[in-house]
C-alpha cells in the first residue's frame, strides 16, 4: 500500500519518463510545456489512489494517469483562452507565449494525445472505462459553457451554479476515480460510491476556491484576492449573499458586480462588508461542510478495509484543509 | 449492395434522424447548425462502402459513420476559426454567426460527441477501431498545422507539401475506410489496401483540388477562383513551378507570393501566365495520375468480388472526374 505522499511521487515520476515532444515541434513544444508545469496532480493521483484501493496494479492505469492529467490541461489551456487568461501557475499562458491559433490546435491535440493514453492499456470492460472518460469530457464542456453565460446572466440561481461546478469541477475528480476503480475491476455497487464521493468531493472543493478568493486561507498563511469580486465572477458566496440580502443591499451588490471601475479597493471592501453583514462566510463554510460529510459518508460505505481508504482521505484533506 | 448512390441517401438519412440538440443550447446549437449544413458527406459514406464491401451490417456503422463526419466537421468548425474564413457551404461560419469563444467550446465538444459515437457499437476489435480513429484525429491536427507553418516559410519542398495534405486531408479518408473494413472484420491484408487506396485518393483529390482552384473544372462548368494564388497559398502548383522556374520567373512568382495587392487581377494573371509557360497544368494532371493509377491497384488488389468494389469506385470517379 502506497500513502498519498508515494502515489505523488509515482505521478510525478511517470510524468518525469514521459515524453511529450514529437513533429511538428510548432505543435508539440505548447504541449510540453503545458504538461510540465506541473500543479498538484490532483486527478492522476486520485486515479492512482482509487485503482491501489481495489487491489489494482500500478503498471495497468500509468496511461490512463496521463491521459487523464492531459485532458485536464488540454481545458486549462483553452480556458485560458477563453477567458483570455495570461498567466497559469506562475508561467504565460499558451495563447500569451505563443498565439491565439497555437493554443486552439495544440488544445485540440491534447485532447487527442489523452485518447491514445487513454486507449494504450486494454481491459475487459475498456468500452465503460473510455464512456466514462468521455462522458466526463463532455461535462467538462458543458460546464464551461455555463460559466461563460452565467457571466452575462444576472438571473443564476444557486442550484445552477452548484449544476455548473458539478460539471465543470466535480465530474473530472469523480471520473479520475472511477476510471481508477474500473481498472481494477471493482465491484460496480463501490464504483458508483467513489463516483459520488469525488463528486462531493468536488463541489466542497470549490466551493472551498470560492471562499478563500474572498477570504484566503489561514492554515496556510494564503491570502485573500477579491479577484473573483473584481471580476465581477457569480460565485456562490455571491449568489447566496443575493439570497439574505434586503433591498438596498442587493442594490448595491448587483450594482458593484456590473461596475469595472480602475481602482477596486473600494468595491472590494464595500461587497466583502455586506458578506460579513449576511454572515456568508459561515454560510459558505455551512455548505463546504455539508458536501464534506457527504464525501465522507460515500467513502465510508465502500466496502474496503479502512487502511486502504487512507491516500484518499488525505488527499481529502490536503483539498479541504478539514480534518479526515 | 448498395450503389453508391444509395449509400448517399442512407447517409442522409442516418443525420436526419439523429438528434444534436442538447442543453446547454448555445453550446449545441452551433453543432447541430454545423452538422446540418450537409455537405457531400464523403467520409461518412465512404466508411458506409467500405463496411458493405466486406459483407458487414449497415446499422453496426450507422454511430461510427455520424462519428467520423462529426469529426470532419468539427475540425472544419475549429480550422474556418484559425483562417477566418467568414464563409462555409455558403452560410457563415460558427465564429461569425457566434463569436470565437463559442467556436472554440463547441467544436472541441464536436469532438468528444464525435468519440461519443465512435464508442456506441461494441465490436471484439474496438480497441484498434478507436485507435485508427485517434490516429487520424492526431494527423488531422498536424497536416493543420504544417498547413499554417508553410504560410510564413518560404522553403517549403514538394515532399513536405505531399505530407501535409496526407496528414490533412488524406488520413481522414483512408481512416473511415479502415473503420468500415474493421467493422466488417475485413481481413487485415484487405483493410491495409484499402487504406492506401484512401491514402492516394486522399492525395489525388486535394492535388485536383489545387488545380481546380487555378484552372476550373471543364466538365462541371465550374471556374476557377484564384483564391490559392490571392491568398498566396503555397500549393502544388506554386511549388511545382518554383522547381522548373528560371531566375527571372522565380524572382516573380516569390515576389507575386508575397505581395497583397487591392487589385489581384494582375498578380492572377501574371502567375497564371508563368504556370502556362512552366506547364504546370499538365505537370499537376500527371501527379493526379499518377496518385490515381496508385489507388486503382490498391483497390483493384483487394479480395472481393469486382461488384463489391463498385460503390467506392463510383465514389472516386465523382471525386476526381476520372473514369473508374
Amino acid at each position: 500500500m502506497k500513502t498519498y505522499q508515494e502515489i505523488l511521487e509515482s505521478v510525478k515520476s511517470i510524468f518525469d519518463q514521459e515524453c511529450f515532444v514529437s513533429a511538428p515541434q510548432g505543435l508539440y513544444e505548447p504541449i510540453d510545456y503545458t504538461l510540465r508545469l506541473g500543479g498538484k496532480r490532483i486527478r492522476p493521483v486520485m486515479l492512482l489512489a482509487a485503482n491501489q484501493m481495489f487491489g489494482g496494479n500500478e503498471e495497468s492505469v500509468r496511461y490512463a494517469a496521463i491521459g487523464i492529467e492531459t485532458f485536464h490541461n488540454f481545458t486549462l489551456l483553452h480556458d485560458d483562452l477563453m477567458d483570455k487568461s495570461p498567466i497559469r501557475r506562475g508561467k504565460p499562458t499558451v495563447y500569451r507565449k505563443w498565439n491565439e491559433n497555437t493554443a486552439i490546435l495544440s488544445g485540440d491535440t491534447m485532447f487527442a494525445m489523452a485518447w491514445r493514453y487513454m486507449l494504450k492499456e486494454p481491459h475487459s470492460n475498456l468500452q465503460e472505462i473510455l464512456n466514462t472518460f468521455n462522458e466526463t469530457a463532455i461535462g467538462v464542456c458543458e460546464g464551461q459553457q455555463y460559466d461563460m453565460e452565467f457571466e452575462t446572466r444576472s438571473d443564476v440561481t444557486i442550484p445552477e451554479y452548484i449544476e455548473m461546478i458539478r460539471l465543470k469541477t466535480a465530474v473530472l475528480l469523480a471520473g479520475a476515480l472511477k476510471i481508477g476503480a474500473l481498472y481494477a475491476s471493482a465491484p460496480a455497487d463501490d464504483t458508483d460510491k467513489l463516483y459520488q464521493f469525488g463528486i462531493h468531493l468536488g463541489l466542497a472543493f470549490q466551493l472551498q476556491d470560492d471562499l478563500l478568493d474572498a477570504y484566503g486561507d489561514e492554515k496556510t498563511f494564503g491570502k485573500a484576492t477579491g479577484s473573483d469580486i473584481r471580476d465581477n465572477k457569480k460565485t456562490y458566496l455571491y449568489l447566496k449573499a443575493l439570497e439574505t440580502a434586503n433591498d438596498e443591499q442587493r442594490a448595491k451588490l448587483t450594482a458593484h458586480f456590473q461596475s469595472q471601475p480602475e481602482d477596486t479597493t473600494d468595491k472590494v471592501n464595500e461587497v466583502l462588508a455586506i458578506y460579513s453583514t449576511l454572515n456568508i462566510r459561515a454560510q459558505v463554510e455551512q455548505a463546504i461542510d455539508h458536501e464534506f460529510e457527504l464525501a465522507k459518508q460515500f467513502l465510508a460505505e465502500i466496502h474496503v478495509d479502512q487502511e486502504q481508504k487512507k491516500p484518499l482521505q488525505t488527499l481529502t484533506q490536503m483539498l479541504l484543509g478539514r480534518e479526515k
